[in-house]
């Protein structure tokens, strides 16, 4: 267990020996262990060392000139000068909100950008507003679409946040797929099957060998199989894919630069860097703001109250199980596997920092 | 096979008697028959009985006063005052799509609507301005939250409409469970099993049975189970109930009014009828349209060209199936099964109208 605090200074640390400065370096920090505080242990510190090799490679820019290129009314187009995603999202998301204060509502489509966290993240910065928040990304391709072998897509997470009064905000975030690839990772470093439906293998097979990635197989989209609708799944990463990249002129589909230095870009890409969508709306450009979040608690409230499965333990709502979580980890600490403490001591020699 | 023609003289009819004036009439019909050219038989001639037990029911009005009861720059909320959702929807549309012109995006949320016909319909209606556009709606709760017994969701589809330049558009549309209640019926009409994965039992208990929805069963949230993330699908249809319904004031939940007349309307309804949430985006807005374009053709053909799993003909671009059997249907007919044809001829005595 290491206490947030703790894991906070030393990522801190790491961004500014980066090279970024002293504010971009503590938005980044914040965004990043939101995954760890929240559940979403392989978004977070997790991958630290990931990016400290892309920024190594060259293919992270820590001192980055983000600008909106374009802009019209409530929509805008946020160029991320190949900054940390984790910094250039929220600047974009602070884009978004801040054309809802004057349209009723905001979009930003961000090019150039790289891995940019949890969704959930960016999607929840509205709801300090009272706004509703939207956060959308594409990735580097894993999924095949149906009937296809090859990878085109990514695991393109949408996450959308919405206020409610007394009841916490619904707050949903989720991988396009039928399983993050998070997920999968844990199966594999267990060596354990993992269940029919989330992964096919090269030949577009489906399999439960954890591994198949590893040799040609492909994620599935959300569905898993066509007689269980992957085709929507599919409809759902390729509508982030298109929002996120081909609208902003990002890179798309198959062209997505991977999240990991050991492989190269593709080539004749036909956009810049990673692409993120981001948006919010005003509850009062639809409804009373107090009438809303009443009627929010009120759904909230009946759908907690539905009758259990027998065995069950309750209804959830989207964001329960993270919420819970971030509650426990801020208080006792955040667990860390053996491979990422590794992974931050060798971060702590190679930048002469100490985690305690 | 009946002719496109023969059945819009007809339907056109009976919207005509049951009081629609001539625009409206026409407009409905329009919507309606979309489902049936474009092979989502379940959504358009089938259920034009449904509408007329509806207005005799006294739950449709067919000269209702459509305003705006609310808008704020890029946003509306629109009244339906209790009409056909296939005149109510387009005409909410429209609005979305006017906003748009001023302010490069607009969304509208209807309150007291009823069922309004095929998503993409509405969704479509802006690929006729090069915008993209949007379109969802509640309905009758038949589907289970992960974990639950109890039916607290409508099979809530979501449409997304994204125009290109030599391709066809890129049309999604889609229920957020995973078979539409249109496939179970298919099913159940031929006293066929359906896929496990697709319906539970009263108990939550998966079946095959394809009447289990008969006895207390629900429709699935897509994914299907805990395991192949059925949560991501509670999550979509939970969105679109509430950016239906809570965002405009109509009923949600649990208490969305059926849709056919034989049953009660919920008691103490906490909104207005039928919600949808529609909306359109200006693709100048984030980039040059002819920039975009280009690309979405680029998107579409790398898609096209996907190499297939063996055994499949091609890899599918969202809308590819539709527009084939549109294009099919209108030229050739359209074929009604016997029931249906049943269910015309007794129309077509009570209105005193020929469908030849």
């Amino acid at each position: 267990m290491i206490s947030y605090n703790s894991l906070f200074n030393f990522t801190f640390e790491v961004f500014s020996k980066m090279g970024c400065n002293n504010a971009d370096a503590e938005l980044a920090t914040k965004v990043l262990l939101k995954a760890d505080v929240r559940g979403v242990d392989s978004h977070g510190i997790a991958r630290l060392s990931g990016y400290v090799r892309l920024w190594e490679a060259g293919r992270i820019n820590t001192k980055p000139n983000i600008k909106v290129i374009r802009e019209k009314y409530a929509t805008a187009t946020v160029d991320g000068d190949a900054g940390l995603g984790l910094v250039v999202a929220p600047k974009a998301m602070e884009v978004a909100i801040e054309k809802t204060h004057h349209h009723a509502c905001g979009w930003v489509s961000v090019q150039n950008s790289n891995h940019f966290g949890i969704a959930g993240y960016h999607a929840m910065m509205a709801l300090e507003h009272d706004m509703i928040g939207f956060a959308m990304t594409n990735a580097s391709p894993l999924v095949a679409p149906t009937f296809s072998v090859d990878r085109m897509l990514g695991t393109n997470p949408i996450a959308v946040a919405i206020p409610a009064k007394e009841q916490p905000a619904f707050v949903a975030d989720f991988a396009t797929t039928t399983a993050a690839n998070g997920k999968l990772e844990i199966l594999q470093r267990k060596n354990l099957e993992a269940p029919l439906g989330w992964i096919q293998d090269k030949d577009g097979i489906h399999t439960k060998d954890s591994h198949a990635l590893k040799s040609g197989g492909s994620l599935l989209p959300l569905g898993g199989d066509r007689e269980h609708s992957s085709h929507k799944g599919y409809c759902l990463g390729s509508i982030v894919d298109i929002f996120s990249a081909v609208l902003s002129g990002a890179s798309y589909g198959p062209w997505v630069p991977p999240f990991v230095s050991f492989l190269p870009l593709p080539e004749n890409p036909p956009g810049k860097g990673i692409g993120h969508f981001l948006g919010a709306m005003a509850i009062d450009g639809f409804r009373e703001k107090e009438e809303f979040l009443s009627h929010m608690d009120n759904w909230i409230n009946a759908f907690r109250n539905a009758k259990t499965v027998e065995g069950e333990e309750r209804v959830l709502i989207p964001g329960d199980p993270e919420r819970e979580i971030e509650h426990e980890r801020l208080t006792v600490g955040i667990p860390l596997l053996q491979p990422v403490m590794d992974d931050l001591e060798k971060l702590g020699e190679k930048f002469n920092i100490k985690l305690d």
